[in-house]
């Protein structure tokens, strides 16, 4: 693979994905600077000291250069592509932030949060937030299954990094990608965003037919698991299409693929388990806390999901696996409920 | 549900799927004959001292009438409904075996049999040989995720019943639904006949993935593991789409669904796993066989459907994960190199 010419990236937020896309970035050779939020300086501490990314269990590359919360305009001034690494509710702010400092105008951003929230009664994804805030910059979205502490080991990690115009996108690939870190590229950046902040949800499904399943038969139900996730699939395939985007983006890395993996691990299949499992909401949650994995995010996203997808005319007969999650998370219902749904 | 007439159904094959189908039939009060081939006298001969279906575990319902391998006459000649359900390289000579005694004719023909096989150098599938020895017939092929030991305890099950006339697959579909075995329906015979015969060289390509990241991490290789099963339903659709078959049945219960839950459980999964941590292909036989696990049937798949592809067109860079697993399986390939495709 031919290294590309030297570039100068700036990573806002210092939680696991963005460190993490510091080791593609070092081993080819480029300019890196992390800034870190307020809520980052235990990393901050950690890094400085040489210790280990305490959330990744791993050093991170010697070159990078570190910015504290004060210095977000020295971080990004010189730099060429700016990557937003916060949490989503943490997108507006940060955005708003740059916009008072400057230093943003005519550069790439690109966004590994994903999700969609509600800012001044209007649903935004990640995107939209930043188009909205900083007007003129070209946005890329980056999903697909992708495991930050995996890719901060090198492990094979193929992901898809999504813009209106594709030819940014392919500009990023070319800046970030090495053998183990593979990049696809899309302009079906609402496709590929409705992917990333809808798959949460599905995964606590998943993880209730998982809870259930265990605790009704050693081996079994197979056949129920895989009922579910495809339908959840084809569910999100649905959505996608409705609201613009492809459903092929659905089936592939950025739908599937990141579903799968999340499934595979996490704490929303854990929490979905718990519940399968027959513990109430309340118990599930305790439960999670005794393991000292507090937040769940596809708790919130179950929410806002269900309140954007109201909105935009999809109910629950078009999105019964979400509205029904909605529903056993909020509204009391019996989790076994989502199988009644297959 | 309404429970439809009395059915008179007969079964051809007492493996574990055709035994398993019997189990839904009695629940809605059908008549089932259940014929046994030569291959079955271990099966028949336990049914018929009331014990347990061994490889079911279950015992069947009581009203079955049994019918051994030289009653094919009087098994099939009162039925409305056939159902083939042998091995794959039994249908050619099932079906003219039919066509010798009669019986058939004007009757739903149905397939629980999955596969591609060349007979007269001629590759066919299911459907096609059914079509050429049994003329008139109106034929529905069953797919979807469906492990017969979870139906035969009604474990929820939800399938796809095909047919170029989708009104005979709905017929079907009324003899043989149940609360705990769904039905879905489509005209789409070509791709959900093909997604059901390229499955287990993907399992065996998946398995390659879990063994070689349990050899090599202990937690890892998800990104990694979700890539792998993500391109393999893409190049699945690739596949049915260019053989005249729709994408979508490869993303959906038939192509996707089945490709799960084989790679949940299963002899092609183990195998697989057993190459990618780093068994020859002649050590992995033998680990299998020392487990009591003869036949991967992946292993002959593999070999088939690279040479029905290749016939079709269809090479390496149209099908690189299975064309890869039948160079691994017969070429001495190392295993690792499925995991260069992605």
């Amino acid at each position: 693979m031919v290294i590309p010419p030297m570039a100068k990236i700036t990573i806002l937020g210092a939680g696991a994905m963005g460190s993490a896309l510091t080791i593609p970035l070092a081993d080819n050779g480029h300019d890196i600077k992390l800034w870190f939020t307020e809520f980052d300086k235990p990393i901050l501490n950690a890094l400085a000291q040489g210790r280990e990314h305490p959330r990744l269990k791993t050093r991170l590359p010697k070159e990078i250069s570190l910015y504290g919360p004060s210095s977000l305009k020295e971080a990004v001034e010189d730099s060429e592509v700016i990557v937003i690494a916060v949490s989503s509710k943490g997108v507006y702010p940060i955005t708003q932030r740059l916009r008072d400092v400057g230093g943003y105008e005519g550069k790439i951003v690109m966004t590994v949060t994903k999700g969609i929230e509600e800012f001044n009664g209007e649903f935004m994804t990640m995107t939209q937030v930043i188009s909205k805030n900083l007007g003129g910059v070209d946005i890329v979205f980056v999903s697909g299954p992708s495991l930050a502490a995996e890719l901060s080991r090198r492990m094979p990690t193929h992901v898809v990094y999504s813009s209106v115009r594709e030819e940014v996108a392919l500009e990023a690939k070319k800046i970030f990608e090495t053998q183990y870190y593979r990049i696809s590229v899309t302009s079906d950046v609402i496709g590929t965003e409705l992917c990333a902040a809808l798959k949460n949800p599905y995964a606590i499904a998943y993880g209730i037919v998982e809870g259930y399943s265990a605790k009704n038969s050693v081996e079994g139900y197979k056949n129920l698991r895989a009922s579910m996730i495809t339908k959840s699939v084809s569910e999100m395939a649905e959505i996608v299409s409705r609201l613009g985007g492809k459903k092929e983006t659905a089936f592939g890395l950025s739908g599937f693929g990141d579903l799968y993996v999340t499934c595979l691990g996490g704490r929303n299949g854990l929490f979905g388990r718990l519940l399968g499992s027959g513990l109430s909401v309340e118990e599930a949650f305790k439960e999670m806390k005794a393991r000292n994995l507090g937040v769940v995010e596809g708790y919130a996203n179950a929410l806002t999901l269900h309140n954007f997808l109201l909105r935009k005319g999809i109910g629950p007969r078009d999105a019964p696996i979400i509205h029904t999650v909605y529903k056993i998370l909020y509204e009391g219902y019996d989790a076994t409920k989502v199988i009644n749904v297959l």
